[in-house]
């Protein structure tokens, strides 16, 4: 902390120039009593005050020393005067108790944050500041920072078989961002989405004011036959891995799908949320780089690094990208140079690659480790769905109900979300009961452990013998 | 850079194991023919891919070689295999060059970023990133974090006499960010704007589906009085600093304004943009510290630190917070918690108070400096407004064509606006012409030498005698 002197702001009323001190204590008793200045606030050495305030320095000294006597502020060693706890009134306290008790958060989408690679991350921010130009910390270009397009074209051509050039690709603040400007744009057309899918998507396309249309998803993915019916004209989807049932589209749909979208003149929104982690073989590659004219590609740092970057982008067809990046601009105009840059370091450096290596094992052992240890002690259960991803849908014996087990788990501090959760149409009959579980943020060890403790719980306390 | 082994992607047909050579020299052929791998992208070494691909290591060195041969592949010492450049397509030209030719800027809105405190930033940085809780990188709240939100509410109950609580705080990516989700808001009541006033704000309530009503500005700011006539049930006003005229609203217009509001139930959108900068006096306290049930308080870093940080910040009235925040939540979630954090250490350091303190010294010196400039070469010109911010407005004399004036500075490498571009209707009669003239980034000798520049052309080339 500095001992420089900090700003203040005091009103005065300079026609009156004997009632000075009164008017300097009111001002600042004032401000304390209605909160203004608020308790621990440091304030200006008379000094500074006296300086801004283009009053003489006694009269500041004897206004502080009032309010001292007062009670209103007090003198901290080495510090100077800083404003005094006078009562704490309701709604002001400072920290909220962390929700207590989850002793095992099976819940799905994010990832292990503790793995984040600060000193790598600390490296790029050193060099991106370093060699940010002036310019850049000035209004940037809404589409997104040269350099970090370039680096994700690059990226994205090498990893994820993306056909791209730099001025194709818009980068926003995460996925959940380039899906409230693909809704407004597209909005007319109406979006068709998979059913189950995640509920923010459809809240939020529904919120672009857009007809929302939900999709069948089977164990080859999207129902891709029943999207001429919906008279949707663009569908968001998860080829590579569905979220959530973890099955991938089928070679022979996703060739029907870009027909749909080539006879039609839909686009294909593509979901790459997780594609870098696949652990039996390399992922399929990005439906975009088949026909990039129809699909608008989406993928994030937010399940690779971290949600908390808010870094995201869109490869955007030639014939939808002055209308994405007009409707961006009309937003929050740009994303945060210090963050692109940051992340165009990131990348170019390998260090993507290299977190990416390093993590992909670890989600490994933690998948193998729900799986084996669901087989040992639920073994009525099956997780279905390729090996990929941050999560597993768990399917349950017919007759259970998931939210009614989901709701007594939670009650012993383990977090699963049951399926239905995710469908447009809950409450439709004859579908399996199931789960959709995350195991990125457990230890393999806690994860046996929250699935034995599970298997107990459920055992006794009579919801069902699984 | 790295030596550790990049990613790729590459599709091989396993039900063909004897054509895995060629297969993976075609699939390698093709994306870089078609772009997807660029001119410089690295390879993985052949024993990483060979493990990634689960092919032995001697079909990969053998399909390499054969790429190499054929001119798609480079070896690089100390640096492994490289995409080499075949050709280099129409829109793939890497650095666009600058705007050549502008010698004076005098367009408004942005500040220096070269005074910006570049050791302080990387020192909240490291601060933040230390104390940065893993979960602050998870999904975070909308709202933004907790630690910035009471940082902020001290901040501004300190130096703008804002009256809140952290729970009234929402952190934003900027002032049009914060603009765009109170102009969903409060669309159906319609929305008053100052005239002349930021034509972006006019365009991005209209966007948003909201009317937009101009309202008159006098040398007292904003025509108060016209309001109930307009319709509208909220305004967007500049109380401090008018912008671009840069006068204060005087104190009868704030009471006028405050009443119109309880009165009427009406919300005033207080848009406190440069307020940090006030040269001759402290400048006059928010108007939502008097009226925080009628008073949406807006603020940003972006005149005063950087706009490429994107942070910002609304102050919202309980009945609206709940709206605001489900908006900022189906947009793009929530703001960089990188940056917010360190924001929250910047502030908490007196690192802003310092970087205010100097920079106000400085842009003081360039204000004085146009002024001075203004008189000594444009004598029939008159500056106005209140000794504050980072522009000025320049009248000229009758009769003049400030938009032809600018044209003709801008051939000459002088960059000025004239006012008209910020007037809703710029073809009224019987207005004096005039220029908003901003001084923040060129220095006290770059701004004499502009204007006597400026006063040389103009009266060579003919436009005009001043």
């Amino acid at each position: 902390m500095s001992t420089s002197s900090p700003e203040l702001f005091v009103e005065l009323d300079r026609s009156r120039p004997r009632g000075l001190r009164a008017q300097l204590e009111r001002s600042l008793r004032d401000a304390i009593r209605a909160g203004r200045l608020r308790p621990g606030v440091r304030l200006p050495s008379s000094r500074a005050l006296a300086a801004d305030l283009q009053i003489t320095r006694g009269v500041v000294i004897a206004a502080y020393h009032q309010l001292t006597a007062e009670g209103y502020l007090t003198s901290r060693q080495g510090w100077g005067t800083v404003v005094n706890t006078i009562t704490v009134p309701e709604g002001s306290q400072r920290r909220r108790p962390p929700p207590a008790g989850i002793r095992y958060d099976f819940q799905p989408g994010a990832p292990d944050v503790g793995l984040f690679p600060h000193a790598a991350w600390a490296r790029a921010t050193r060099a991106a500041m370093r060699s940010l130009p002036g310019r850049s910390l000035g209004y940037g270009d809404p589409a997104g920072l040269t350099e970090l397009r370039e680096t994700l074209a690059d990226y994205l051509g090498r990893v994820r078989g993306v056909s791209c050039e730099p001025d194709d690709v818009v980068v926003c603040n995460g996925f959940s961002h380039g899906l409230s400007l693909l809704a407004q744009v597209l909005a007319e057309r109406g979006i068709a989405v998979e059913d189950p899918g995640h509920p923010d998507w459809r809240e939020q396309i529904t919120w672009a004011g857009a007809s929302c249309h939900p999709i069948e998803v089977d164990d080859e993915g999207l129902r891709v036959d029943r999207l001429a019916a919906s008279g949707a004209g663009a569908v968001l989807t998860t080829p590579a891995h569905q979220y959530p049932t973890g099955v991938a589209l089928s070679p022979g749909r996703r060739t029907d799908l870009l027909d749909w979208a080539r006879t039609s003149g839909a686009y294909v929104i593509e979901d790459d949320y997780d594609a870098e982690y696949r652990y039996d073989r390399q992922p399929i590659g990005a439906l975009q780089g088949v026909a990039p004219d129809h699909v608008v590609y989406a993928g994030s740092l937010s399940k690779s690094l971290a949600p908390g970057l808010r870094l995201g982008w869109l490869v955007v067809p030639p014939a939808l990208r002055e209308e994405v990046v007009a409707t961006r601009a009309r937003g929050d105009r740009f994303t945060s140079s210090i963050i692109q840059a940051t992340v165009a370091e990131f990348v170019q450096r390998g260090d993507l690659d290299r977190h990416l290596r390093r993590t992909r094992r670890g989600y490994r052992q933690r998948r193998d480790a729900l799986i084996a240890a669901l087989r040992r002690h639920l073994p009525a259960c099956r997780a279905t769905g390729i090996s990929a991803g941050l999560h597993v849908l768990v399917t349950l014996p017919g007759g259970m109900d998931a939210t009614r087990l989901a709701a007594t788990a939670a009650r012993h501090g383990i977090l699963i979300q049951p399926l239905d959760r995710y469908r447009a149409c809950p409450a439709a009959p004859g579908r399996s009961p199931a789960l959709v579980m995350g195991y990125s943020r457990l230890t393999p060890h806690h994860i046996e452990e929250g699935i034995h403790h599970l298997a107990t719980i459920l055992n006794s306390d009579g919801v069902t013998t699984l």
